[in-house]
Order: structure tokens, then C-alpha cells, then sequence
């Protein structure tokens, strides 16, 4: 498995809630990990999420006593997922004659900041788990949650326990940090949706960070950043493969090699998107800044924005993309600070029901014509392009939501070929 | 409520896993507390259970990956359940507008020994309770679990949140320590059992000690003895019922006033229980304490023991009663250590489906004839006593488990009156 590692090299594994979904897959798991201690790995440092399913069901239970649970009730909640997964593992590894050493955040020390359900973290003291590894123990460590210096529990919010494992691989030095989840790696788009889709064996930080952005489920975007600013190589692969060879290397571009072709490496869908169409308010930055602002505070992120001036005429039309889940808080903040601050002219139009669709490729900046190609390859198929956006390594489209998959097709056949 | 107690007194009240057990009682209790606190009771610390379930469904899961799953792991996985309650009654109590203070065994400092699953308090730190007191917020603390000097986290064991809440009251000079529960209080029989069973007003330690002991499942007896070593009063009330008059008060015996009269508290009823016979043994102290021990170190409790010695021969016959539950590890260890000792003669004999019947009162001591009452109600319905067992305050019978019912209504006939 670790051919070309020393032994004594620190490994972080990042074990998903589907990785540890029942009994019988955390057994599967301990085994895996008791066979890689058997072979002579014995500096391993094993990070879990909790179960599938349970940070929701916790969710739901909070939200059943007080719709606004926040602050350090809700991280308390929601760390007991973890807590769960690290103990299940740590009993399946003793039950395979390996010690385990079960660590939540408090106990080895991942630092956060004080804000509670998107705390970052400071620094992770490792000291334990080197402790450990001397008296021969696998650390088992509860990814999603730090502590502040209040000793209160935070959490790191969704995709956290990704980005506690990398953090941790750069606290210890890893080679490498191993992201197991429920799928080989990468693809160059869903497989569901694309069926000659097919995995991509390197992919460099920035295109992953762009795909994880736009809507690929396998590594949260924030993990993507981290590991980039570190420089640490993720190694993204299937739990319950045991082929070393299927998996997405990420790791920095020198090392892909594919600098001077076109790559689009992948094209990526990101369903329920809502799309809000401001009119009728006068050209007044303040307007804008004050919207972007409000919304901003209720956690709701804006996406595409499009912000074409009608020269005629002095009025502002601004059109954006948010989750569908954030669109009746959205509409109600904005109609409020129209009605606080007078806004009488303004107008809102909103539109659920569509996707954003992307291709995403290092090479794209140096390639003229991708829009028209992607124009092109979408109209010729009858999509209608709602809205269209740009950067310099990806094109993204908002459609129909039901034009999601034909469009992911044609995007998928246009720049990586079936 | 607490209409003779200064407004500054500390409050602690325990809530059960039932109290807790599903989103609406758990939003009911948070109004009470809300009530209480409104009506000027600011210094309030509340210790919650895990939700009913949830312990044995963590037990369950760990057991799942690993049959033999102990020690740190093991705590740290049913820790959850407490964690997760102490969660959502901060967050009910935050949705009624009342400040909360969720509080871990780890933050407040529930200290304890080293014994994973069965660990004792060594003492808590109040600090943080009444710092957040001073800042208007209700503590909200996780019962059953403590931390060890190894920052690792221990559980008390079954019934320890009552613990904890006595602990508590003690620590924080409580003029007496609620627990709240799915019962009014302590009755004189089973009602299920016996219809004409009687809510017990107040009871001393000692008869409660004994009654928790015998099986009355309303108390733990670990909770009693540490109110009764430090004097601290317990009021065991049913957490949905409004009237505060209609509970029951485990105080000191002066405070009782019922010295002079026979008062046979109650009658339990503890089912599943096995009775082992040992025979073939010479006489030899080695033995028994040799057996007694192996025992102790599976953690199974030895009850009743009828150690008749027959004074024809050196051979020696001894019965001892052990939950149904432990039977065939009993059974496993004292045959290991027959093998392994060369204790050849010793023949076991294991008897399940029975059921022991106890009588409490703490009047009992002084009065003659109970031995010869209990026998005669008993054998005058056809009850087959296998054991009888007598303290100064307590009379036990252990007899078939299909004849507990009757045994139970007809000592409540003899001894409570209906």
C-alpha cells in the first residue's frame, strides 16, 4: 500500500460518515487499518466523521426544541456524532488486538476560534498522539470539532472533517493526507449523470478547489484551500478499494504535468439553485453593499452575480444565484431592508428550480472560444442559459433543473470526450 | 414551589432519561424550569440523563464492533447520550428566553477515580456554575459521566446521574437535591403489582438505602448512600406533575418521626435473579473467599447467602442469589477456577426464574415474629420460599418469578395493609 513510505512516516487517514455508516463497516475499516499496522505502519493517525445520517438527525433533534439553536449548545449537539465514531472505532481496532488511543478535540488540542458552527482552526497540538504512537497506540481523532479558549466545543461547520484531517497531516508532517470516502476518487463529472465519466488520477489544487466549489461532492472546498496553502498532497480514495492504483492524487500543479494542454479536468453539477432578479432601484452602491451585507450575516451565500446596467436609464438591475434552501429567508431580509430603508421602487423576482452546471480546467485561461463551445454546445441540445459566468480556469452555466444532467452531458462531451 | 427557600438558594434538579425522552417533554421541562426562574429561583443547576434508549443503544452499537468493548472507548461512546441532553435542554431553555450554561463532566470538573464504566466522584468544581449564575444563565449538566486525571472521560455507571445530581447538591450546599422522574415517588409496592400500593411521604436513608437495594427501581442505592453519608435530603417527584405536595422526601431519620411504630416501608420486587448451589466442598475458607472474589472481579454482585454448614461431615453447602444476567459467566469462572485449583468434588447446581420479595421498614429491627408473619403469608397462599434472607430493617424471600406478584401483594396485605 505505502511502498515507497518509511514506516516510521506519520499516515493520515480521513474516514466519511458512509465509511463508518454501520457496524459492520467500521469493522471493515479497523481491519484495513490492523493490516497496515500489521505491515509496519505504526505512526497512523485515523480521523473520523460521525456516522452518515447523524449530524442531520442531531440537527433535526435540536431544531425540534428551538428552530434557532446556535452557539455552544448546537456544536455540543452535533459533536456527539464524532465522539460516537471515534469510540466505535477505537473498540473495533481493540477488538482486532491493536490499541487505540480515542482522542476528541478537547483532549488532543485542535485550537479553534471562538465562532461556533464554522470555527477555523488555530493550531492542533500533537503531542498525545506521539505519546501514543510510542506505546504503540493508533490515534483515533473526532474530525468536524475543535475547542476555543473559552474550553468550549465548536465545529468546524459542513465538510469539517476533511479539513481537520488535513490540518492534522500539516501539524504532523505527513507525506500526504488519505481522504477515504464512498467513491474511487475525482471524476471528470458525476458518474450518475455522465456514464463515461471517468476518474481523474491527478488533479492540481487550484482546478479541485474550483470543482469542489462548483458543486463535487468528494472533497468541501475549504480542505481543497488548506491543503494548498500547506502544500500537502491529498489522496483522495475509495474505503473499501483495496486497488492503491484507483484514486485522485491533488497536490500542486508542478507535479501534474499538464501545464501547456487544454485540460478541462472535469465538469461538475450543483442542483437547487434559486436565482433572485433585482429591478427598480437607482444606481446607489449602497443598495448593493447593504443586501450582499444582510445576507451575508444570515449565512447565506451569493453565488453568480450579474449586474448589467441598462444605459438608459439611471435604475440598477442585478441578478444573482443562492441555495434554494436560502431563498424564502433571502427574499424576507431583502424586502425588510427595502422597507426600513425606503426602497419603495424595488422589485424581486425569484426563480427556483435550476442548476449551475461548470466545466473546470487549469488550461482554460490560455483557451479562447470556451464560451462559444459551451454556448454552442448547450443551445445546439435546445438548453436555455439562464445565466453565465466566468474565471480563469472554469465556464459556468445556470439552467433548468431538469436540464441539469442533458446539459452536464453536453458539457462533459464538449471539453473532456466521452 | 419552593415557597420556604430564600430565592438565592442553590437549586438542583435531576431530570431522568424518560423526562427527557423526546423533543416535547423536553421543551415541557424547559418551560418549568423557565417558570421558576421567572419567579425569581436564579440559581438553578439542572443534571439531565441521556434520553431514555439512548444508553442502551450506544451500549448496543459498541458491542456491535467489539463484544468486549471497556474502558476509554467505551465511556466515551455512552457519554454522548448525556452530552447530546444536556445540548437539547440548553437549547429549549434558550428558546423560552432564559440563558443556558451547557455544561460537560470535562468543563465543569466532575473529577473522578480511574475505573472506566463504574468510576466514583472525587469532587466537583462549581466555579463555572456560579459564574454563570452571576451572569443570569442556568447551568445545564451532563449526569453520569466525569473525567479522570488523564483528561479521558469515565462514566459512573447505571444510575449515576443520580449520583451526579447528589454530588452536585452536595458541592453547591443545596438545602436538598430533586430528582425528577417518571414516577410521583417511592410507593410501598410495585403499583403494577399491588393497585393498593401508597405513595411514601418521606422515608429515612436507611429504608431507602434498603429499598433501592431490593429492586425498587426509582432510586439508585449508590445515590442514597452518598445523600445519606452527606446528610443531603432528596425529594423524588414525578417531573410532570405540578403538585408539590404529592412526592416523595428521603431525609435523615430524626426527621421522619416514626421511631416508635413498626413501619414496614415498602415491599420490591427485584426479578431475574439465579441462585447458585455449591456443594462437595470441604471446609475451607480459601474456597469461598477465592470464589467471591473471581466474582467481584467480573463485576457480578453476590446477594443472598444461605451457608449452611451440615454438621455430619466436613463438607460444605453454600447458595448464593446472582442476576440472571451474570448465571453463566458465574457458572464459567467458578468452574475455571474448580479446574485450575483441583476442586474436583465441588459440584454447582444453577437455578433461574426467580424472584426475590423483600419487606423494608425501618421499625422492623425491634419487632419479633416477622420472620414467622412473612412464612405464614406466604405459604398460607402456596408460595414456595427457595431463600429467606433477614437484615434488621428488611426481610427477603426469594421465590419463583411467576409467583413475585403474589408474593409481593400478599407481604403488601400483611405487612402495609391495602
Amino acid at each position: 500500500m505505502y511502498a515507497s513510505l518509511p514506516k516510521t512516516a506519520p499516515i493520515v487517514q480521513k474516514y466519511g460518515g458512509t465509511s463508518v455508516g454501520t457496524g459492520e463497516r467500521i469493522k471493515a475499516v479497523a481491519e484495513r487499518i490492523a493490516r497496515q499496522w500489521r505491515d509496519g505502519y505504526h505512526h497512523l493517525a485515523i480521523v473520523v466523521s460521525a456516522q452518515s445520517g447523524e449530524t442531520n438527525r442531531l440537527v433535526d433533534m435540536m431544531r425540534s426544541v428551538n428552530p434557532n439553536a446556535s452557539g455552544v449548545a448546537y456544536d455540543m449537539a452535533l459533536a456527539a456524532g464524532e465522539q460516537v465514531s471515534v469510540a466505535l472505532m477505537s473498540a473495533a481496532l481493540e477488538a482486532q488486538g491493536i490499541k487505540a488511543l480515542p482522542l476528541l478535540a478537547h483532549q488532543l488540542g485542535i485550537h479553534t476560534d471562538e465562532l461556533h458552527a464554522k470555527a477555523r482552526i488555530r493550531h492542533i497540538d500533537t503531542d498525545l498522539i506521539e505519546r501514543g504512537w510510542k506505546r504503540g497506540a493508533v490515534a483515533v481523532i473526532a474530525g468536524f470539532q475543535g475547542v476555543n479558549s473559552d474550553h468550549e466545543i465548536t465545529t468546524l461547520g459542513r465538510g469539517g472533517s476533511d479539513t481537520s484531517a488535513v490540518a492534522l497531516a500539516v501539524a504532523l508532517k505527513a507525506r500526504f493526507c488519505e481522504i477515504n470516502t464512498d467513491v474511487d476518487g475525482v471524476f471528470t463529472a458525476d458518474p450518475r449523470l455522465v456514464p463515461s465519466a471517468r476518474l481523474i488520477e491527478s488533479l492540481e489544487y487550484e482546478t479541485a478547489f474550483e470543482m469542489a466549489s462548483l458543486g463535487s461532492k468528494v472533497l468541501h472546498p475549504r480542505c481543497v484551500e488548506l491543503a494548498a496553502k500547506f502544500h500537502m498532497p491529498l489522496i483522495v480514495r475509495n474505503t473499501f478499494t483495496s486497488d492503491s492504483h484507483r484514486r485522485t492524487r491533488i497536490m500542486p500543479q508542478s507535479a501534474t504535468g499538464s501545464l501547456e494542454e487544454l485540460v478541462v479536468s472535469g465538469v461538475t453539477t450543483d442542483r437547487q439553485i434559486a436565482k433572485l432578479t433585482l429591478t427598480g432601484l437607482r444606481q446607489d452602491s449602497a443598495v448593493i453593499s447593504e443586501i450582499f451585507q444582510s445576507l451575508g450575516e444570515l449565512g447565506i451565500n451569493v453565488d453568480i452575480i450579474v449586474h448589467d446596467k441598462p444605459h438608459a436609464d439611471q435604475s440598477l438591475r442585478l441578478g444573482f444565484t443562492i441555495a434554494s434552501s436560502d431563498l424564502a429567508a433571502a427574499r424576507k431580509v431583502i424586502a425588510e431592508l427595502a422597507a426600513s430603508k425606503g426602497y419603495d421602487s424595488l422589485n424581486i423576482v425569484a426563480e427556483g428550480g435550476l442548476a449551475k452546471v461548470s466545466a473546470v480546467g487549469v488550461g482554460m485561461r490560455s483557451y479562447a472560444g470556451v464560451a462559444g463551445r459551451t454556448f454552442n454546445a448547450l443551445t445546439s441540445q435546445g438548453i436555455v442559459i439562464h445565466m453565465i459566468s466566468t474565471s480563469e480556469i472554469k465556464i459556468s452555466v445556470v439552467v433548468d433543473e431538469a436540464e441539469a444532467t442533458r446539459a452536464t452531458q453536453a458539457l462533459h462531451r464538449e471539453f473532456v470526450g466521452d
